[in-house]
């Protein structure tokens, strides 16, 4: 039986489910004027910014895909190209959906929560559908016209440097205009969030869908494609056929679990939303759980196979939802955040800094965990353990469908409620849209953390395929060239991450002038009768966002073949692996200290140490404002970053030599 | 030639330099009764919590020693708890000397500046020569005595297993005294620094003792018996006879190269200290290169251990010069957080931390440049490129006994300026003050910067040396126990950081709470009419301090244990090189983006961007405050966490086997 078939049918099944869904989404009703007003505003301005930022990418994409024609293959630029084309497709398709999710939600509240929550979930289900759906059509077609795996890693990385530069530009964009918005509306001006008065709300709430929608998803597609491929190009190397095919059978097994799933994702009356997310993710585990088992059995593949994917799963599960530990309200971080900001902004930032700190303590338990029961499961049955990783990783990543779907959920529900509140709507009508506001927020958490462990065994397994590619035996931790090349590859994620917060600084800065002068120079904007000039605002976020890019994306592209050319494939290696350790320490750092004084202020919030307006939460606002860059712009790139390196290198692994340090 | 003889000869030397200094310092006059006063009272305040952290320290030496005399040999227990003795001895010289030179450099401002400095710089000198004259007689009697660097091994680590402690511990006192003072007394109260009124004010003065000299002399003092041990055990390994002594012969030309070089250390009328300061430095790093080409000539030994050796100082001079960028007032860095200041705390923040990643890049690249340089060159000398690497360590520290005297000497002139303000001195006194305290700052940027490379090439040494003793051919970055070894590793700094950071924000929250009730309490306390509490203050720093220091320490001493003992040898060395790459970074960000902070809102207070009590200067504040325990507590902590879990595994190599990953 030819097994592979399943993958592209399953990718088409999973196309199919989300244009359904997408149509089912669009024709609920949105009714009122003022809705169709606000979310149009919205709408407009985000549709604008993704306009220039792909017409800005579709340039680096051109000059990457002539350089990959001249230096590798047509093969290899056309896949570059179609991958890039396709993660672009996906994050547009899902911020669309999500636009108009966001009114649809709002007004589908006015029936209850069921109602709500079905209408924001399955718009977030479009974003998970579609992106792994297209993942593995992208994929599969591609093998079964080349059969190369090589050649699907350029596929890989046209999704993951449009991944890159979607997410970090997007990071720039929605810091640049939420920290205008907080900083000037909110705390000078003590205006509520959304308030429509604010000059830089519009492009907040653009900047919720450009950043966290098509980010996200951007994200989860690049390391879903990077991880099939190193397992297949693992598979290659050790000349089994069987194990090319095999990550993208459990990949279509990872979709049909996933659409299982998510017809368990219903609320019953009176049920906290969060928990119907969480049980639709525990039965996509369960249901692959069986449909690989099935998979490996059926196709008389040894059992290690599965038994390492199922490690790689769980790990991901486990490490997902420990994540929330650290940023959970119920819990001692945030609790003692949330109290400490009594006695001030510093000390708010030096504990929930130091907690972020602690936070990496588990995940990375877990990521030694699931590499080494991957291993030594596979080896156990005779299967080389660097393959055992390689399918871990798979395994934790064809769960994407779902988790995925949990995580958009999150904005489009975080702006159903702000424009229920723009636009005037009853208090039963917020408190509802407030009701599954907090339960993305858990979601949310529990996806980063699994993206973040995703995102470890995927490129550790790219590691292994790099060394594979680049016919490399051993890294020698003892020896000048390795020394060195991790050292160089720890600086990167750090040296990335700085980049992307100075500019949200920059921008930041120019933003709150603006808001500023807004409220200065325009007479009866605080009193409401005259509009703010949202557009400006939406503007200086955009071009700033774009202007950033370059010095990070070209360090990101560039970097790996620098350190090949000049020190030789053997440093090249020690760089992936240096970046590996610290990109994963930072990326966790950053997400989980983010995640915590955005709750220790929600606490505060919600009537502890004072509350809204207390010098507490003053104090907790200020650790919010830093954690935002941390969690939405430098946290999530550097997982994306990592890959991409990995890739680039993998690519150029054939043509580099010893260098100077050979 | 009996060459080692040189070794114990000028560290006597080197202690009678010290001798004669300490009795001028301590014969200079301090004059009036107010000064007296409050001298006492923080010299008072110190011994105490210096007797308490000795006391609790011996419990934890004796134990230790118990453990080598039963695990390993009697004459490793001797050399472990003979080591501890010194370095608790070196610490306690400075601090003394320190205490003494506070008032008497405050005395002396009255006859102009070139007096007042020579007082202070003679004083900080104290610190330097005794530290490295016990280190190298240490050193050279045990080896003398035994012949046998794997017992000196044990000297070193009961000097950095001290050092550790005392520096943790101190880090935490002094920042808890600092946010406690600054966040009561300076931000609500509008008091000035060092104000008498501030109930926080001793414990304070105290902390700038206790945590700067005592903690900086510790730390420097084990990276330099750390680094000549190192390349002892890999010249012995190499079973070269001149390598094992060569360390401890360049050591002793660096000892004469400092005492030429502080007599070099003088201010010309008008002339700018810091000027005096550099000169020395630079100086004695001429002199060192002269004094060492003749070692290596006379000794017959290869040319390419003094390369080796010049690589390695060259590069520390490099790093520690340009370490000063980010946190110089005259640089971008500094000068852009202060402006951002203006739109509030949390950009400052952000600003500042990102500024902090970026300042990683230059020593990284100075790190790996002095790796390369020294490796290679050796070489190319026939010698075998890790004991190159070793001796660029040595070349490196070399220099310490200078700067060690530049850093003793910021906190000396810092607490100048805090007594005469307290005893009311005249303006031009206090003005004398400030410039040499300004002077302070910009010396201990070089040599934190100094202080982390010199512990970069030095645990990299050790990390060698680890291996040589193990047994071990070689680490596959490839292999699972390496992969796991790393990531654990690589883990430890970032989670002893977070352990210290929390100490500090619970203790500072305690202390800050007993200041308001002191200010709330206490009548006439504001009018200056009645003292406030200082004893309470002190003791809640001290006290939190000790009990704070349990499980870090603890954590310290034992996961190199455990690592090897449950993981394998494999798993431990590469548990070392992780935390080696980690570390770095930690330190580097935590030093600088601390440093930056600091000067950004000096650069305020100056005058720039509005002035003291602008909404900047408030915003700068609290950058301030984030960035104390950045780098006075977590950051320089780091260096000395490397260098004892390094000994660690090097003590315990002979007897770990395979573990369960062999």
């Amino acid at each position: 039986m030819d097994w592979l078939i399943l993958a592209p049918i399953s990718g088409i099944i999973s196309m199919i489910a989300a244009g359904y869904l997408y149509y089912w989404v669009v024709y609920r009703n949105t009714d009122t004027e003022k809705m169709r007003e606000v979310g149009g505003a919205i709408e407009e301005g985000a549709s604008a910014y993704l306009r220039r930022l792909y017409q800005a990418l579709g340039g680096v994409v051109f000059i990457v895909g002539i350089i990959l024609l001249v230096a590798v293959g047509w093969q290899n630029a056309i896949a570059y190209i179609v991958g890039s084309i396709c993660s672009a497709f996906a994050g547009y398709l899902g911020m669309r959906v999500a636009l108009k999710g966001n009114s649809r939600t709002a007004y589908a509240a006015h029936y209850g929560l069921n109602r709500a929550f079905s209408v924001s979930f399955f718009a977030g289900s479009v974003m998970g559908l579609s992106m792994v759906g297209l993942a593995l059509l992208g994929i599969s077609i591609f093998y079964y016209i080349f059969k190369d795996p090589h050649i699907v890693l350029s596929f890989s990385l046209g999704a993951s440097s449009l991944a890159l530069l979607a997410k970090a530009g997007g990071g720039i964009y929605t810091k640049t205009a939420d920290i205008g918005a907080d900083l000037v509306g909110k705390v000078e001006m003590d205006l509520a969030e959304d308030d429509p008065r604010n000059p830089a709300v519009v492009a907040d709430n653009v900047g919720d869908n450009v950043g966290d929608v098509a980010g996200m998803g951007a994200d989860l597609f690049d390391s879903y494609v990077a991880s099939v491929v190193a397992a297949m190009i693992l598979g290659a190397a050790l000349f089994q056929l069987d194990w090319v095919i095999l990550p993208m059978v459990l990949s279509a097994a990872g979709i049909l679990a996933a659409l299982l799933g998510m017809l368990l994702v219903r609320t019953r009356e009176g049920e906290n939303p969060g928990k119907a997310l969480n049980r639709g993710t525990i039965f996509t585990a369960v249901f692959f759980t069986v449909l690989s088992f099935l998979v490996v059995r059926l196709m008389g593949a040894s059992m290690g196979l599965f038994w390492a994917t199922f490690a790689g799963m769980a790990a991901g599960v486990v490490i997902g939802f420990t994540s929330d530990y650290f940023t959970s309200t119920e819990q001692v971080a945030v609790q003692r955040t949330a109290e400490v900001s009594k006695t001030g902004s510093a000390i708010t930032i030096i504990t929930g800094f130091s907690y972020g700190l602690l936070s990496i303590v588990p995940s990375i338990v877990g990521i030694c965990i699931a590499t080494l029961a991957s291993w030594y499961v596979a080896e156990y049955f005779g299967v080389p353990g660097v393959y055992g990783v390689s399918l871990a990783a798979v395994g934790m990543l064809a769960l994407s469908g779902m988790v995925v779907s949990a995580d958009a959920y999150g904005p489009i529900v975080d702006n159903a409620k702000g424009v229920a509140e723009q636009s005037g709507m009853s208090k039963e009508v917020i408190d509802i849209a407030d009701e599954l506001d907090a339960a993305g927020n858990t979601a949310k958490a529990i996806t980063k953390g699994f993206a973040i462990g995703a995102a470890a065994l995927t490129v550790l397994a790219l590691f292994q395929a790099y060394t594979e590619t680049a016919g490399i035996e051993g890294l020698n931790m003892l020896t000048p060239p390795v020394i060195v090349g991790i050292f160089l590859g720890a600086m990167m994620p750090p040296l990335f991450s700085a980049l992307l917060m100075l500019s949200v600084g920059k921008n930041a800065f120019a933003m709150v002038n603006e808001v500023r002068r807004q409220f200065r120079e325009i007479p009866g904007l605080m009193a409401g009768t005259a509009r703010p000039d949202y557009r400006t605002c939406v503007d200086i976020a955009a071009k700033g966002a774009l202007r950033e890019l370059i010095v990070p994306g070209g360090l990101a592209m560039l970097s790996p073949v620098l350190v090949g050319v000049i020190l030789g494939k053997a440093a090249l290696g020690a760089f992936l692996g240096g970046s590996i350790f610290t990109g994963i320490i930072f990326a966790l750092l950053m997400a989980n200290a983010g995640g915590l004084w955005d709750n220790a202020k929600k606490l505060i919030e919600s009537g502890a140490h004072g509350g809204k307006g207390s010098e507490a939460h003053k104090a907790a606002v200020v650790g919010d404002t830093v954690g935002d860059p941390f969690k939405d712009t430098a946290g999530p790139s550097i997982n994306t970053l990592i890959t991409v390196m990995s890739l680039v290198a993998t690519v150029i692994a054939p043509f580099i030599g010893q260098g100077l340090l050979g």
